[in-house]
C-alpha cells in the first residue's frame, strides 16, 4: 500500500469511529422545523376492544397531538410542549397517569413523573405523589425551582405545597374502571402486581423550532403495586431522557427491564458513541436489548426524525411534524 | 487504490468502529484473576486533617479492602463481596452511610442504597430507609426476593420487615459529629443543603474469579436535605451500574450531576459503543462530561483493570487485585 493509501486508511479509520460515517446510511430527514410524538402506554391491547373505547382512545391521542403540534407551530419551547401535553393526558382518565392512575395494593394512588430538558440536560422527577393533580408540573418545578432532581413521597408533597402547585383530594384519582381492576387482581391471586402485559404510562417528546429537545413521562405505576415500588418513569435514563446532541426519549413498559437496561439513555448513547441513527438505535434497544413484550418507546431526534418502537401487541401513540405528518395508531 | 487495498480499508473501517481497534492502545492488563476497588466519598477533603482522623480513615479503608480481597481470594462471588464490603463501611461511623449517615433538615436519617449484578444486569435499590441497619442488604433483597428493582420510604421498610432484615431504632444512626454538622448548617444559612464540596457515599466494585462483575453503593445523602431528596445512589445508571460485558462502576459526588449525565452507565456505554478502555471512559466522563468538583468514581473492568477517577480535592479510596496491587489513598 502506498503512503497515500495508508494516510487515507488511517484518516477513515479515525474519522469513521467518531464521525457521521458510522452506521448504515439513511435517507436524510430534511426541512423538519419541529416534531412531536406521544404515547399512552404499551402492552397487550385487545384487538377486539369495544369500538367506542377505541374511538375514545384515538380521539384523545389526536386531541393531545394536535394540541402539542399547535403549540410548537406557535413557537412554544419543547419543554413547555411536553409538559402541557402530558398534563392533558394526565387529566384524561383513559390513561394510567394523573386522574386515571391505577391503584396500589392498599387502594391508594401513587404517581410518578419525570421531565428532561435536552438543552441543559436539566431534569426533574417525583415519585409517590398522592395529592398533586399534575405530577409532571411538579417534576418541572423540582427541575427549575430547586437545586435537586428527584423528590420522593411526603417530601415531594411538602415541596408541592410550598411551591403552590394545584392539589386535589386523593379521592380525585378514584375511577371505577381502575378500582375494578384492582379488585379483580386482589380476588384472583395475591402477589400479582398487574394485569399481564398491560403497561400504562403517558409520555411526550418534542423538537421545537429552536432545535431544542425535551421529554416528559408520567404514570400511576402498576395496579396492585406494593412497598413503594418505583418503576422506570422517575429514573432519569431509564424511562425518560433528552439531550440536544442526540434525541428525546420517553418509554413505557415493564419498568424494571427499562431500569436495568437504562433504555432511554442507551438510545442516546448508541447515537452519540456508535453513530447509529435514531431509528437504528431505537430498533436495536427494543428488539435486541429488551425482550418480547417488555414495552416500547417514542423518540424524536435533533433532525426531527421520529421513532415509535415497541415489542408488545400495541402501543397507544401519535406522531406529527412540520412537514405535514400527522398520525395516531394503537396496533401495528 | 487497488481492489485489495479497498477491501482492507473497508474491513478496517467496519471492524474499527465496533471492535478493539478503537481508542488509544493501552498496555494489556494480564492475568488478573480478581480485583476490587472501594470508595468512601469524594470532595473537599482538608489536607490538614487531624492526623488521628486521617489514620482512622486509612485504617478503615485498608480493613475493608483487605476483607473484600480475602473474600475474593476464597472464591466468593463479586455480588457477595460488594455487599459484604459495603456492609462493613455502613457499620463504620466514619463514612456517610449506614451508622454514620448524615442528618436531614428534620433531624432524621434517610438512607439510600443500590446494588447491581453484572452477570444478569439484575439490580435492587432503596431510598428513604430509616430503620434498616444495612440498606445495601435490603437493596440486594429487593433484587433477589421481589420482581421489582426500586422500593421507597415506608414501603421499603415494610418490605424489610417482611423479609426479616435486621432493624434498628432510628436512634442507632445518631452520631455527634453528623448532628453537629447539621446544627452548623442550620445556624449558618437556611437552605444550604450540605457543606460545600463534601460528598459522602461508600461504594465497592469487584471482579471475581468467574469473571463476574458487581457494584454496590450506599449513602446517607446530603446533610440538611429536604423534601425526600434523592441523589444518584439509588438511580441505577447514575451512581451504580454493572455489566459483565464492560465494567462495574460506583460513584460519589454531586448526585444531581451524576443523574443528569447518567454517569455510571455512560462509562459502560463509552466502552461498549465507542470502544474506549475503562481508563479512557472513566477519564472522559470525570474530566469532560462532569465539571470540576462534581465528584468521582471507582470502576473495575472485565479484564480486571481498575479506575479511580475524581475531579475533587480528594476521594477516600482503595484498590487491590490478584496481581499484588494493594493501595489506599485520600488525596491525589
Amino acid at each position: 500500500m502506498k503512503p497515500f493509501h495508508l494516510f487515507v486508511l488511517a484518516a477513515l479509520v479515525a474519522f469513521g469511529c467518531n464521525g457521521p460515517l458510522v452506521g448504515n446510511p439513511q435517507p436524510a430527514v430534511e426541512s423538519i422545523d419541529f416534531a412531536i410524538a406521544i404515547h399512552g402506554g404499551a402492552g397487550t391491547i385487545d384487538r377486539d376492544m369495544d369500538p367506542d373505547l377505541e374511538r375514545a382512545y384515538r380521539e384523545a391521542l389526536e386531541d393531545a397531538l394536535r394540541f402539542g403540534y399547535g403549540l410548537l407551530e406557535q413557537d412554544s419551547t419543547s419543554l413547555d410542549v411536553v409538559e402541557q401535553v402530558v398534563r392533558r393526558l394526565e387529566d384524561d382518565e383513559l390513561f394510567n397517569a394523573g386522574k386515571g392512575a391505577v391503584f396500589t395494593h392498599e387502594g391508594t394512588n401513587e404517581l410518578d413523573a419525570a421531565i428532561m430538558d435536552g438543552a441543559t440536560r436539566g431534569c426533574g422527577a417525583v415519585t409517590g405523589v398522592t395529592t398533586v393533580k399534575n405530577p409532571i408540573s411538579l417534576a418541572r418545578t423540582v427541575m427549575e425551582a430547586s437545586p435537586h432532581v428527584f423528590f420522593t413521597g411526603s417530601g415531594a408533597e411538602a415541596f408541592a405545597e410550598r411551591m403552590g402547585l394545584e392539589r386535589v383530594d386523593p379521592e380525585y384519582f378514584f375511577t371505577q374502571r381502575r378500582w375494578d381492576s384492582l379488585q379483580k387482581i386482589l380476588k384472583r391471586e395475591e402477589g400479582t402486581v398487574s394485569e399481564t402485559g398491560k403497561h400504562g404510562t403517558v409520555g411526550c417528546v418534542a423538537l421545537d423550532r429552536s432545535g431544542h429537545l425535551a421529554a416528559a413521562t408520567s404514570t400511576g405505576g402498576l395496579t396492585n403495586k406494593r412497598f413503594g415500588r418505583v418503576g422506570d418513569v422517575p429514573v432519569i435514563g431509564a424511562g425518560t431522557y433528552a439531550d440536544d446532541a442526540t434525541a428525546a426519549i420517553s418509554c413505557t413498559g415493564h419498568g424494571e427491564q427499562f431500569i436495568r437496561n437504562t433504555v432511554a439513555s442507551r438510545v442516546s448513547a448508541m447515537m452519540e458513541y456508535k453513530g447509529l441513527t435514531l431509528d437504528e438505535a431505537a430498533r436495536v434497544v427494543i428488539s435486541k436489548v429488551l425482550g418480547p413484550g417488555d414495552g416500547g418507546l417514542i423518540a424524536v431526534g435533533r433532525d426531527g426524525a421520529i421513532a415509535l418502537e415497541f415489542n408488545t401487541e400495541g402501543m397507544y401513540r401519535g406522531a406529527a411534524d412540520s412537514s405535514g405528518r400527522f398520525e395516531v395508531a394503537i396496533w401495528e
